[in-house]
């Protein structure tokens, strides 16, 4: 039995702040290539901005079962922790260490899943890879986007990729998530013409045009949601004029807002919608608009189903499939693929102390193996 | 002849910039007093607010006209004059100095047109006064308010009051103020609850329910106006929340609307609107309102219509009869009895190099004086 503990040890101990890797992919290309695993460097980008990523696959028919993992970790933070954030201390069943959760005990757990079901099927037919990043913490420019790039010319994408973030809520297992919310955040800048508060007529007041352009954008329900998704929604954040001088009318009126969107909307059409609003009211008006990600779904298919049941049979506990929360490279992956993503718990993820529980990464590293063994079912 | 020329000379050399009286009151005492009215000296507040004020008064019975003007000036600023602004240079016919046309002119004016006038009448039916304080400029707690009140108590209220303001925008007489609009400043703060715009069901926006109240005080059309106003405006003047993190939905919101509102509408009745509109949306919520004055309106009668007259005689101007612009005393003195203002013109008040002309001096004065002549016409 392969034993994920020390694999997790060893990578918690390579100091893998984005954008260094400190030997942490080496040590998971060693251990691939031992059991088969045909290697892909994928470095990109230049000097500073340099990012560590390799592609790793192992057979060459379908399915093509991935996972996809980052080995970077936020910073320690500078608040103590009670033991090396880099030393991978094992107390009482624990493991402690920054990456921990976020994600390298996903990969450990991974890699000796694999191990695993290699050591019962030397041959099975279809294939398994890996898409690993360093660039999953940063700037996200140099690591998941340009491997898949890289894959797509290759011939390299896979039937479904599952990413191994720490979705699990409170007990492993309890959240699989299946899509996520698109976000869009707009700055809207309204002019009007200053004037005194008395003479109203000569002025153009910019708050009430852009009150009236809130409102169009406020008032109407966008949708009311869908099987696996909550309704979308558009909120006002800020308001902002700064006119402190009670008979003034001021010149210009600006308003945050950000839209949270299910997967019956893209981001180019709601920013088309919010500039038709916007020149339907106000001729002078800035808009600047950002997508942050599109929503996104992978509805739940043989693969979702085979991680169910594996969760089920080991740890007793009924998934529930969830689209809510912020993002992941699974936005980047979706454009190419079905994916899903199932990890540890994070309540831990990004925090001092970050930590796993022995008993938490061997059930996920059963769980993988239970659904790599029902994926390649002969 | 009564000369005002050499009477507005003498006021300016006082440098009775409030809460300071310089001598100014004792000048004009000095020469009603000449002429048989009856001083009343009535000071109001202490130690530094301690304002100068007087009450004069020639006769006893009806019609009773008072004449209402403020001896206080503004400060003479830190910009340069072509002369001193308190040496009342005489130069190619204008008169240079702080109160010039606000208001010393206009006292000096009706002095003079009342001693003129008691020259050909030693007798009237009726009587005159003069309500003079030196608290216009400044706070204006112990003015005219203070003095309206000893007038009540004792029996002075006049039937008809012309406050001196300099009223007249482009040439001396095309304007006369009849009444002003009301002037209301709310401050409307929004408490919601703070969230993660990723999850509006377990915040609550502030800012949405804040658009919700400014868009019902904003939207209706609270009148048409009238005869003698333009319509009442509500204008947002401000909107402030000042988040710059788009992921936040923020805990409160603070807008500031003012209101200028004609005589169809109280301060106070417009203050439960807005009381009723922010409570119908939001349960918690700040309201601050600070009423400025109330809208007020003499409907013109007897005398306003011999103003009319006496400027068209010796000026061949046709007044209108306005009720727009800022505030002045007029809105304390509304509230005793009937009021209008009437001056000179007004484009150098408050300004550096502050001015009037000897001819324009001397038409006020023959204005002034045909207006007493026609009210007590036997």
């Amino acid at each position: 039995m392969s034993d994920p503990v020390s694999l997790l040890q060893e990578l918690i101990r390579c100091p893998s702040v984005t954008p260094h890797d400190a030997g942490a992919q080496d040590i998971l290309k060693a251990r691939l290539q031992k059991i088969g695993f045909e290697i892909f460097d994928l470095p990109f980008g230049e000097g500073e901005h340099r990012i560590l990523n390799f592609f790793a696959r192992l057979g060459s028919g379908h399915p093509h079962f991935c996972f996809a993992g980052h080995t970077d970790v936020v910073p320690a933070g500078k608040n103590n922790w009670d033991s090396d954030p880099f030393s991978a201390e094992l107390k009482d069943g624990v493991i402690y260490g920054r990456g921990a959760c976020d994600m390298k005990g996903g990969i450990a757990a991974f890699i000796s899943a694999v191990e695993n079901f290699l050591e019962g099927h030397s041959e099975f037919s279809g294939s398994l890879s890996f898409l690993i990043t360093g660039d999953e913490e940063g700037p996200g420019i140099n690591g998941t986007v340009k491997v898949l790039e890289w894959m797509q010319k290759h011939n390299h994408i896979p039937d479904f990729c599952l990413v191994g973030e720490p979705t699990s809520a409170q007990v492993l297992g309890d959240i699989i998530k299946i899509g996520r919310r698109g976000s869009l955040n707009a700055v809207i800048e309204v002019e009007g013409t200053q004037g005194h508060v008395a003479y109203p007529h000569l002025a153009d007041n910019p708050i009430h045009k852009l009150m009236t352009i809130l409102t169009s954008l406020t008032q109407p329900v966008l949708d009311n949601g869908n099987e696996w998704f909550q309704p979308s929604s558009v909120q006002v954040t800020s308001i902002d004029v700064g006119n402190v001088v009670t008979n003034l009318i001021p010149g210009t009126a600006t308003a945050r807002i950000n839209i949270r969107f299910n997967n019956l909307h893209s981001g180019t059409a709601l920013k088309g919608w919010i500039a038709t609003q916007c020149h339907r009211v106000a001729e002078y008006c800035k808009i600047d608009v950002a997508i942050s990600g599109e929503a996104f779904l992978t509805e739940p298919g043989e693969e979702v189903r085979a991680l169910c049941e594996a969760i089920h049979q080991v740890n007793q506990v009924k998934p529930r499939l969830d689209t809510g929360g912020g993002t992941s490279d699974a936005r980047f992956i979706s454009q190419y693929c079905a994916v899903a993503e199932f990890g540890l718990v994070g309540q831990t993820m990004h925090k001092v102390n970050e930590a796993v529980s022995i008993l938490d990464l061997n059930q996920l590293t059963t769980i993988y193996q239970n659904v790599i063994e029902a994926l390649f079912k002969e």
